[in-house]
Parts: C-alpha cells; structure tokens; sequence
C-alpha cells in the first residue's frame, strides 16, 4: 500500500471559496454573512472535483490513499476572529469528512484547527476532539503562525500550546505543522513563508524540552523539513554547541515528508536524515503544478525520484507505508474501518 | 589564490561589545552615552583577537585572503534609531578598516549598512561611500529585515529599496544579504532566521523584475542560498507556473557562498546550482564553532568538502577565486592596492 501522506482539498468546487468570501465580506457584521448550511454542493460535484485531480493523479502515479485536509493556503487564520475560524474550520473539514466518506479507499481525513490570532490554543480541542471522534481524522493540521507571516504567537515549545498537546497525545494524533497563506508581502506563501515555518519549527524543537514534556507527541514537518536536509550539518553543530541532544534524538518525535520537487534534493533527504523519519508525500495537487522540461513529468510526482533510488524493499515498506502507520497510531485502524485494507493485520 | 567571502569580526576585543552595552543603555537619552572615541583598543589586541582565531584558521585551512565584515548578529538595526545605527555601524566599520590595514594580505572589508526600522535605505548611501572610497572596502552587507524578526520592511525588490541600489551599481559593489540578530523568540538567529532571509530574499527576486531595472546589481545570498537548492525544483517549479524567467537567469545577479556544513549539502549545491553562481566561505569563526564528531573536523572547514569533490581545475579556480573577482569588481584592484597580489593581473 502507498500512503500519501500530505494532500490537500486544493480542488474543491467553487461554491466554498465563494462562502469564505461572503464570510469575509461580512465580518464588520458576521450577522449579516452568511450560514453555514447556506453552503451547498453536491456530491456529483465533489466527485468531479476529485477525479480530474487527485484521484487522477493516484491512478496515474500508483498511489492508494491519500491523508487529506483542508487547503493550507485557504485556513488563512489572521482573517477574522476565532468565531470566524471556528466556523471556517467546521466547514472544511466537514467537506473533507463527506470527501472521505465519497472515496472511503482514498482518502483518510486530517483537519484544519480553528486557531486566530492571540487566542489560546485550548480554544481547537472541542474541534480537534469532533474531527477524530465523530470522523475518523487521523491527524491535526497545526499553523505556528496564525498571524499569517509576522509571527506574533510564542515558538510551538512555549507552554501556550500544551493544552492541544495533552488533547493531541491523548487522542494519538500527530500534527503536521503547516501555516497559511502569508500577509506579510515579504513572504511568497508557498515559496517562502512554508519551507521558513519548516525550518523555524525544527530550530525551536533542538531548543526545547517539549518531547521530554510530551514523549508520544508526534510533529511532521513537511516540504521535506524546510531547510533542515540540506544544512543538516549545521543543525548537527548547533545542537551539539549548544549542548542539546543529537539530531537522531529529535527523529523519534518529528517526522519530514518528501515534497521535494527534484531528485537530487529526495537523494540528500534520504541521505542525512534517518529513513525511519521520513513518509511519502507529494502534495498534489498544491505548491508547484507543472511539469518540469527537464524530466518530462510533474514536479510533485515525487514517486518518482523514490523509485528512481536503490532502495531495499524494507526501506520502500516504510518510506511508503510502515512509517505512517507508526505516525498516526489511528490510521491502521481507520483504513479497515474505511474499507481501504480488509483486516487490521498490516495493510 | 583562496578567497572566503564570508566572514565576520566575531572575535573582537571586548571593550567593543562594552562600548555597545553602554549605547544602548543610553538610548533613552543619546546624548548621555559614551563618545565614538572612548572606544580604545590597542592594535595588539586586534592582532591577538585574530591570530588565535581567522588567522589560525586561515593557515591551518590554507585559504588566503578573507572578505571580511562586522559581526552580522550584532549589526542589530532593531536597536535604537536611524542615529544609533550610525554611529554603531561607524565605529564596526572603522574597527574592520583597521583590521585590514594591519592584515593587508587577509583581510579585504565590506560594510555594516546604518539601517533602521522604518529609514528609508537612502540614509545608508554616505556610510557605504565612506567606507568604499575612504577605506577602499569592495561590498557591503544589507539586512532585509531591520526589524530583527518582524519582517516590517518592503521586500527587496521593492522601489524602496532602489536609491541604494543605484548607490551601489555606481559604485560597482554587490550587497551580501544578510539578517542581524533576531528580537522575534520565534526565530534562533542561525538556526532559522539567517536560514529564512535566504529563502525569502531568493524567493522575492523570483517574483520581480528588480534585476532589469539594475542589470548589473549582484547580491551574495549567504549560508548556501538557504533552504533553496535543497528546493531547487520546486522554485524552478514555481518560477515556471507564475510564467518567469528561470532561475538561470536569476543566477547572472545572485550568488550563492558554500557555507553549508556538512559534505552531502555541498554536493547537492554543485549537483543543481550554476558553478558560476557560486563563492567559496566558510564563515569561520561563525555560526558553529564545534568539531564534527562524524569527520574529526571543524564543521564550518568548508574548503575540505570542495576538496573532496572530483572538480576541475576550472572549476576550482571559479569556485575559490574566478567568481569572487567577478562579483566584486573592485576586489582584484584593492587585492593589489593592500599587497595581497603583486600585480593587477589575475591573482
């Protein structure tokens, strides 16, 4: 089995932009805006949505399933307040649940938290709790910087977020640490603000205690860990100047995925970091849509550049699969409960 | 010849941080802080401040001649006004002057900019004159984000940014970008926030034209040009949907140094980037100070990783002396004018 393990709903019929829309336009009033149930779509739509895309993809590049959250760049949580991303949020992963119940084999669900600016993370564990309980989501979208670029909330080690850190171990769901879009015109939101939110995050965990604080607390940095792979030994010798423990110590609690859209970049990936770190992930549809002139195909088919390298089959097992399973302890189960594997055994 | 283009005074004598201490405990009131010279230092000490550190480091290493700066992470704009920073920068700057008249043959200057949260960057054009003119330094150093950590400035490629530009094409020297210190908890200083100001200043020339309006503009992106060739299809990938130039093109005014710390990271860097494109440094005595426990070498002992590499004599010569007479047109003449060379030809 292949599990993709960073998708987005970037597809979704154009009626939910159109929503969000009116929600903003009506945010001097929220009153005026507009109801949730005023969003409709149907399913024929949501399917056409999918299989010119995503499923398209899965078929033509072999993959089987994909963990599926809302669009990063649509969370956009420096838009409103907290009511606005409660609300925003409901309704994204409410549309990922009815995906996932569409394409029950394809898609296993990861949800958008409702966080804003300035307000305590504690405020998305009522969400956090109906997405893994009432839906079977199996992981969190986390966004470091709900300012949107001027990173105005304390580093992901501060104590600020350990309430959604007891609620995510208890739950056994790991957060993949994504922002949004940026609002800072500094930061191109895709080529910039993304791979520094990576490489920030990774920086703050060689800092902190908060994986002896939370020892199952599990983070996946995506894009391939930002900037990490390739200054690795920097990383190396910081962590050793300052007299933090080694990197390989900090690769039991986070995980980096291989959305690196080129094969040298996936070779030093799998070359410094340890293979027990890494999942498979391409992103698509998302960041970079093309295809690249140089090889003939998409960038993001990052499949590709794995099954380009002498790996053992142990390693393929886990870089596609055994690793994720280990990641989100809920996924097993949940694939068998979507019918996307037949028994509990390893699928 | 070997010529590092990246390295920083961090080893000054003490009374420079004193006398900064003691600026910034006058701020509130400038006028009661100490005087530009009660600074005192002795020319032994510099020699002493040196000879244990760059200068050892130089012979051991066997590179020649350094391009040579004030300590990047105490540059900090964020402190003070567009007057603190003039005088600090002054005083930095003098300091680096001295330096490379006591060490003609090691040391060539690039300055420290008197940038300010909120100052147009016009206010740093007499200070880069002065020091290229008067003590013949061949670049200078511009921080993207005076703010430390805030990002409040426009992005590089705005018009901002142009009257130094135009300052700079005049005078024929390239800019290494390069952030201070961060007061953002958030960002570690070397560990995210110099990472990320290359990742974002890449990333905005991408989006711009800043280089047709000054054909002749070059700017040293520093640390391996950040998280970017680790990314490198995935910026070619964005480049190609936003419908701009490709990133060879881009690479005819940036630069890339080698200061990335472990031997798979600089192979990844030769493997994607333009060698024209890229300079030796090391940094040294920067960032990491330690031994590598994997190679029993310093981390920051870049030279011994090129040294590794099945390049060319060609290709050496661009990389440790070709490239950096190209991007400092000024370098080969001062080179001479300090003794460091014989004569005006290539060194």
């Amino acid at each position: 089995m292949i599990i993709d393990c960073h998708g987005h709903y970037t597809t979704a019929p154009k009626q939910l932009e159109a929503w969000r829309k009116a929600q903003i336009a009506a945010l001097s009033n929220p009153a005026s805006g507009p109801a949730k149930s005023s969003l409709q779509m149907s399913d024929d739509e949501i399917r056409e949505s999918l299989e010119k895309a995503q499923l398209k993809f899965q078929r033509e590049r072999g993959t089987d399933v994909t963990i599926f959250s809302p669009r990063a760049s649509a969370m956009a949580h420096h838009i409103g307040d907290a009511q606005t991303s409660l609300v925003w949020s409901q309704i994204c992963n409410e549309l990922i649940h009815r995906v996932c119940s569409l394409y029950p084999e394809n898609f296993i669900g990861v949800c958008q938290l409702p966080q804003s600016p300035g307000v305590p993370p504690e405020n998305c564990i009522a969400e956090l709790e109906r997405c893994v309980n009432e839906f079977g989501f199996v992981g969190c979208n986390l966004n470091p910087d709900p300012s949107g670029g001027h990173w105005t909330s304390p580093p992901l080690t501060a104590k600020y977020w350990y309430p959604l850190y007891e609620k995510m171990c208890e739950l056994e769901v790991p957060a993949m640490v994504h922002v949004s879009s940026s609002c800072n015109e500094n930061f191109h939101a895709t080529g910039a603000h993304y791979i520094n939110a990576d490489t920030t995050a990774f920086m703050q965990c060689i800092q902190s205690d908060v994986f002896k604080d939370f020892p199952t607390l599990k983070l996946i940095i995506p894009h391939g860990g930002g900037a990490v792979p390739f200054h690795w030994g920097r990383y190396r010798g910081l962590a050793q100047d300052m007299g933090r423990p080694p990197l390989t110590t900090l690769m039991n609690n986070i995980f980096f995925d291989t959305c690196v859209y080129h094969l040298p970049g996936i070779e030093l990936l799998l070359k410094v970091v340890p293979l027990d770190s890494i999942m498979f992930a391409s992103e698509m549809v998302g960041a970079v849509k093309g295809i690249d002139p140089e090889t003939g195909n998409y960038y993001d088919d990052t499949k590709r550049y794995l099954d380009a390298l002498p790996l053992t089959a142990e390693q393929r097992h886990k870089l596609f699969e055994g690793n994720a399973l280990k990641v989100y302890p809920r996924l097993k189960k949940q694939l068998v409960r979507q019918g996307a594997v037949k028994t509990a055994g390893t699928p």
